[in-house]
């Protein structure tokens, strides 16, 4: 997959995919039945193994090579003056988690996570998008190739999230350029910005969309006139992930921006993807709702960073030992439901 | 506290509660200004750690030691058809909670967490409350006093469950004494009864209300006629953290009816408490309004066994890590929030 040079190359990939195992679905749900607990009383817990199932096709899933995979890019919308922080952030940050200083690496540590970082030319923002195309179509395509190299450690879970000062722009633009309805819809407040800001991300959102209006029919051309490197990047990652049957958990607002250009060729491109969390980002609700996610987690997180998908993976790691681990009533001798 | 023997006893006990520490809480969200994230963008783990540092009275609370203490117990009321499971199930799901084949079990065991089963009395089922007291003052001042032993360990977190084949009746008869409303406003599925099922559960409810008419002004009261020992237990383990300001996670609507008798008693009695996740137990979400707790996680569990509240120590432990683990703008030398 790394010699992805093209769109063509991408929409190529597309009709790999298949769908999940249901055998092993059927065979997880049989098991669910059998243990030492009222049928359903695990909730979500129990669709998220028959979830895994599917996807891992095994009746036991498991989570042993857990990745939280974290993407970083500039951008060359900051000089709208639409993040609360300078741009050079970015590699700040990415220093930070390289030394295991960011909320990033304690999560990862919790759980027993791996966590890599992919910087992706910090020292050369893109494009300005209310001038001119954020990326070109080989430097879009080739940031999807970079994502794609995530899966190459063969992870049994993946973890897709960001770091970029100014993306949260870029990613109500894309939302906005799929989906519709006024940029003030799709800007939120990001790490911070005042009213003021608010006013200028929607702003540059609303230019962006005007100066490559006619040219937005296609959702990769969205994604490279309007997006970044860690998006295209993160939009790599999954669509590897779909083709490998890998299953993905999503962070926040700007990675579900990277879903969304996926939601918009195939509906069903991220048919191996949970939500993680929902961001307090203010449009990642609606963002949600357009993709069909429901999220795992609702905590008032907005951080970014893979953070809210990555505490997301300690409910996917309790759902998997329920499923493996507890008795059937059987093996209990547990009486089960009386019949009357 | 283990010779409280009445509910004189109980009430004293209630007046040697004390706040917060207000100074840890500070210095704990002074420290959270300081770390390499945008102000706030943890949402409620932020929250959660400045309410452990007031509990645990350090800047710096630590989960060190949890414990996941469970109470069982027998209910007469399931002569009145009111559960999907035969009484004997109790001691059936404490026999596997002791060979570790229960949910509860690999939740602890995938978050580190130890696991305390109080078995009580379960060959002596409370009494029928739609004919007669479940319990008499002293065993029901007894029950709370074992449910103290729970702190004897020194936990630094406590989860409260519970297991007991007809406790839903019981709670949902607690809550509807306690709150007021009708008897279907607060009675639900519990493992799984079927319409005619919730229909006699409701009658059951109804019943025992009319029954002990006039004798429940006092929630000790209310307890001690229609709850049951692993109830009244729960009630005794909270109350005794409270004392000793060891925090508490709050699992379901069970555990929300020995919670509703203590807030009864002096609102300010559950400040020390979180509620760990929302049940599917259709009435739990309007106890935790009346408790005005907002539930960590809200995944369709309704299990009982602590699992809801085990779980969400995930996110505490989450919490706790980035608190005490990230590094501050300073120690990173990352650029804080622009002026302009």
């Amino acid at each position: 997959m790394a010699s992805t040079r093209s769109f063509d190359d991408i929409r190529a990939l597309l009709h790999k995919i298949r769908g999940p195992d249901e055998a092993a679905i059927a065979a997880a749900r049989a098991r669910q039945a059998e243990l030492t607990k009222p049928a359903g009383s695990l909730g979500r817990l129990e669709d998220i193994a028959a979830f895994l199932a599917g996807w891992q096709g095994t009746p036991r899933p498991r989570i042993e090579k857990p990745l939280v995979a974290v993407f970083a890019g500039n951008h060359g919308v900051v000089a709208q003056g639409v993040s609360a922080y300078p741009p050079s952030v970015t590699a700040a940050m990415v220093a930070n988690f390289r030394a295991g200083g960011a909320a990033i690496n304690q999560i990862c540590r919790t759980f027993d996570l791996s966590l890599e970082v992919y910087e992706l030319a910090l020292e050369e923002p893109t494009g300005d998008m209310t001038k001119e195309p954020a990326m070109d179509e080989a430097a879009c395509a080739g940031a999807m190739a970079d994502g794609m190299e995530a899966l190459r450690s063969g992870p049994d879970l993946l973890v897709v999230g960001e770091m970029g000062i100014g993306n949260t722009t870029a990613a109500a633009a894309i939302h906005c350029a799929l989906s519709g309805g006024a940029p003030e819809h799709w800007v939120g407040r990001g790490a911070g910005v005042d009213d003021a800001g608010l006013k200028r991300k929607a702003g540059a959102v609303a230019r962006a969309l005007a100066r490559h209006q006619g040219a937005l029919d296609d959702p990769l051309a969205v994604l490279s006139r309007l997006g970044g490197r860690e998006i295209a990047a993160m939009a790599g990652a999954i669509l590897a992930a779909r083709i490998r049957r890998t299953p993905v958990l999503l962070d926040g607002f700007v990675v579900s921006s990277a879903a969304a250009v996926l939601h918009g060729l195939d509906p069903s491109a991220l048919d191996h993807c949970l939500a993680g969390h929902l961001s307090a980002e203010q449009a990642h609700v609606q963002a949600l709702q357009r993709l069909g996610k429901t999220p795992l987690l609702n905590l008032g997180m907005r951080l970014g960073e893979g953070s809210g998908a990555a505490l997301a993976v300690a409910v996917v790691k309790a759902a998997v030992a329920c499923h493996n681990g507890m008795a059937t009533f059987a093996e209990a001798g547990v009486a089960g439901k009386e019949a009357g």
